[in-house]
């Protein structure tokens, strides 16, 4: 495909003065790069879709080089980054050195925030046009926000605020669940139409200003006018929308985001609006792409894929084994229940949910929620297992201490995408949780190295832990699967076991699928004539000390690994624990320093800091020597 | 005061039974005992006076021994704890090994859930709930919330979800803010007591599912019914309800909160609902005591004062300091703005707030949303100084990390309330921020000692940082006031500075208020013969590791103590950074091991944990010899 616009400089002007139709054939041009780019790399597909007219539209209204737009999480600003200046370089699309697949301040001067975590943008927003009115600028704040991040209890705690304070920003409501009945859809787009028209604004405000001066008759009537209002839209709307208008900001639509016309109406009628607004706009996820408009959640975070065949079922992984093992034990234990964060498939819970609907509860983008829900349903003696990816499950912190390790409940928090993920890059590793973890009383926690030893650890977990406990597990493939497995008996999951012994030369103590690395190093140093041992421990909290020092006795070289940062991470929890047995070597501690690791493969990114086996080879070598 | 129920066996069936006289009777005990005990003990006051009805009715309806009752942030159930079997232990309220503030299951069988933290009673309720729906129990499960804890985020996650999942159970919004227009009271309630009769209750269940059946006439019937209820209240409120219903609850009030048979007839008229309903009462904060009603906010939580003559103001501490010197930073710097998560008082910013308005947001409980609009501020170029407790702050781990610290901007978390809290208990303690905050790319961390040295280092973040930072301070007064400052100049903060130096025996490095403890334990040694020397640093993260070592160097024998948990504290990052630089000894860290402190004096909770000099003093002298 020869492209007209894309490719060329575009401005504001450019696209301001643009017809329809050229919108059109633009807005063909944003899918089928977006399409070629994401089957070839990877990235999220069906969110981007669906918000290709909704970001030309934004760019026709509002001028990008000065007005700022925050992207909630982020997974929907391709069009946006191929509109403002990236074009060229979006082959690179979260590849090492690429550009990244979420707004970043570092990369463009037109990102206005970083995102990737969801429901930050209407808080983020808010902070710039509190400054921008500080300042006494002028420019337009808009937040980009979908109907699941509006879930999220820090959007609710922003649009509570906003509505109080009356800042003047926009939010965009994009809601890709069709919600509003078809058989009232005509009618709704022609009220919606009429609301949003500069005309009945303006009318309203006068009439609204004027009536005031009529004190007590004056405001009855306005109450009587806006109960009418009201009654029709009652009528018309399943979902009323008076909950944004309630909590204080002025609500319109719904409008169709796929039309540009329609949306550069409603943000133009909008725009000098001087108090909050939220425009409802409703998309439709994988937009103009078959396979992704009917399978929207297989598409919203893809690997390569065949644009003619789509994507290929997800293949078997350290999530599989979590979703089959959980799924297992609760046939035999009623007590099991499972929650998800909005994520049933990504954690693979769907299976357990087909067969244990009543005991699985999604509770929607509200880790917090989810956290302390978990925590009721423990202390009323349910065993609740609680998925959630790593850096997710930051946003639940205080209720992990608070609502489940104070109380000593024996919630099972089993968290994904521990360590290194890839080509998320930075906001969504997992490499705060051994840290975050070991600071939390009464928690026991659990790294697992490969597939068997997961299944275990879940199930000692489950059923010989009584307390909070922690299994985290990493993104992707196990490579140990040629090996059986590290031991047969389930309890041995708290003891270290043994992966190699050559000599007493030094010992590294791993944790994790970083053993892999490990056992590389250990290999490559025998080579060399440096014969060490290789000890790999599942549960890290409590640290076996007792068990490893028994192992590692008399050897003077100690070395830890993990797939996470040093402060508060396994090795120093090691260290503690052997200082405190009266060891008398040091550890010397592989772990991530900073943790700002861009998008690239996980494989890169552990050798981007330093953990991979040559790289460990070698700092051994020099600390031996 | 003679108590006629009071102190006697108060069961369900016996305030069931009781005439309104009674439990008219029945409160003014209650509020007597309460106003005598907090007068002594300290405690939560106005929030607790203003609960003494609510609480009556309902235990007059809900069985305790059954029914759940979770009593949200449980600063306001003190008469619950009278009635369920509490009275003769209520004198060692807040004292050493006495009972709780806050509801604690440890505590008595019919304490549903600890609490302490904000927001977290709907979501907890929601499990125990959903626990008793797995069982197939028919108890009730009921949480008390009050409109502050509503504006969190959490709270909203779990309305949303239970709102979709249609659970019954009963959530009582305790609305202390009298937000109803007088001139429409009289007819709000007589509408309220029509909207909560059972009468008409089932009426309207009856007529709904008759007209269900009429189709779409019928439905349409309905919806103008539904309409005309709608828009007599809008007609009638200043606030319409329709948000709870919005979000699928079924809401009933306003109630009057102080009066017991408008309150019973309420939870017994919805009590058998089958979904989720939110009864709407208005209390009065400090009802019954005129000093409290008039200010409540300084009644909030007292220390223990004069019945007759009521508190005095807040005297000079380490939030003063923090109040003046920010407030006189900002008469130089128009950057500087300040956010406060509900606790204007609290943090002492009601002084900023006076004097630059347009640069002061209150954002409500909403400590993510309020760290999340920092960091918009910050990305703008303003300087946002966020003022939070230690222990509250944790709730917005997340947002600091991803929305502050990614893109290293300059946000000044000011953290009140580190270390130990006293009486409030081990959910308010501030022993985990050293911790996550050592976990925190690009954050740079002080923990100043005395008052001169937090001005200091206020300056220092505000005015010599570029990112992320925080300051740490104490809750309460410091013990250092008799001395000088420890050093004159503002960039001196960042350094070690010897506080003892006795000799080469040992050293130790403290952190903070501790510093007493360390000097009390070095002194003691000197005079047993054992001479060591002591060094205190404020800015640890960095740790100024290369300064300490050029001061410790050849010392065997070296210490670390600080006010908070062990794992990836201060102490762990010395001994990290010290190896790093090769330096010999290990360092023997004195922290928390286990946070779950009860209640009791910050000194005796010092003591407890073996921070003391004189326990600090002996573990030296031990490990020395």
């Amino acid at each position: 495909m020869d492209y007209r616009f894309l490719g060329k400089d575009i401005t504001y002007d450019t696209l301001k003065a643009m017809s329809p139709q050229e919108r059109e054939v633009l807005c063909s041009e944003l899918r089928d790069k977006i399409l070629k780019t994401v089957s070839a790399n990877g990235g999220h597909l069906a969110s981007n879709l669906g918000a290709v007219e909704l970001t030309v539209a934004l760019l026709s209204v509002f001028d990008y080089k000065q007005d700022k737009i925050i992207f909630d999480v982020g997974h929907q600003a391709y069009s946006y980054k191929l509109l403002t200046g990236r074009y060229d370089r979006f082959d690179t699309l979260r590849q090492k050195d690429g550009i990244s697949g979420f707004p970043r301040i570092s990369e463009s001067p037109y990102d206005a925030f970083d995102t990737g975590h969801s429901s930050t943008s209407i808080s983020a927003a808010m902070g710039i046009a509190r400054a921008r009115d500080l300042e006494g600028k002028k420019n337009y704040v808009v937040a980009v926000i979908g109907d699941g991040a509006l879930t999220g209890g820090l959007a609710y705690e922003a649009i509570n605020d906003l509505g109080h304070s009356k800042t003047k920003m926009l939010i965009i409501l994009n809601d890709n669940e069709m919600s509003i009945d078809k058989n009232v859809g005509g009618l709704s787009k022609y009220l919606s139409k009429l609301r949003i028209s500069s005309g009945y604004l303006s009318a309203k405000r006068t009439t609204e200003s004027f009536l005031q001066k009529l004190g007590f008759f004056g405001r009855v009537l306005i109450k009587i006018i806006l109960a009418i209002k009201d009654f029709f839209r009652f009528l018309l709307y399943r979902k009323k929308p008076s909950m944004f208008e309630d909590l204080g900001l002025v609500y319109y639509g719904p409008v169709d985001g796929h039309n540009t016309n329609d949306l550069i109406k409603a943000f133009d009628a909008v725009k000098d609006i001087r108090g909050p607004v939220l425009i409802h706009v409703l998309t439709k996820k994988g937009k103009g792409y078959g396979p992704a408009e009917q399978n929207p959640s297989d598409y919203h975070g893809v690997g390569p894929f065949d644009l003619e065949t789509g994507v290929s079922s997800g293949k078997y992984c350290y999530t599989t084994v979590f979703a089959n093992t959980i799924t297992e034990l609760a046939v035999k234990n009623p007590k099991i229940v499972a929650i998800s964060a909005a994520m049933t498939l990504g954690t693979g819970l769907d299976n357990f949910q087909m067969k244990f609907p009543s005991r699985f509860f999604d509770c929607g983008i509200a880790e917090e929620h989810s956290v302390t829900m978990a925590g009721g349903l423990a202390i009323s003696g349910f065993i609740p297992v609680v998925a959630i990816y790593s850096s997710f499950l930051q946003r639940a912190y205080d209720e992990m201490i608070t609502d489940c390790c104070f109380m000593n409940s024996h919630v099972v928090f089993a968290i994904d995408r521990a360590g290194f993920v890839g080509n998320d890059g930075h906001t969504h590793h997992g490499l705060l949780d051994i840290s975050y973890l070991n600071s939390m009383v009464n928690m026991t926690v659990f790294s697992p190295r490969d597939y068997s030893d997961l299944k275990n650890c879940l199930r000692y977990a489950i059923e010989n832990v009584n307390g909070p406990v922690a299994v985290r597990y990493p993104r992707g493939a196990s490579p140990f699967e040629a090996e059986g497995p590290l031991y047969e008996d389930v309890s041995d999951c708290v003891r270290p076991h043994v992966i190699e012994d050559y000599g007493n030369d030094f010992a590294i103590v791993s944790t994790g699928k970083i053993s892999e690395e490990a056992s590389k190093a250990v290999k490559l140093l025998k080579e060399q004539g440096i014969s060490g041992k290789h000890i790999n421990v599942s549960m890290i909290k409590p640290v076996p000390a007792k068990e490893i020092l028994d192992l590692i006795k008399g050897i003077k070289h100690v070395y830890s690994i993990e797939e996470g940062i040093l402060s508060g991470g396994f090795g120093e929890a090691l260290e503690r624990e052997l200082q405190m047995l009266r060891f008398e070597s040091d550890v010397t501690v592989f772990g991530v320093k900073d943790p700002i690791v861009r998008a690239m493969s996980q494989q890169d990114q552990i050798k981007f800091c330093g953990l991979d086996g040559d790289s460990v080879a070698a700092s051994i070598r020099t600390s031996i020597s």
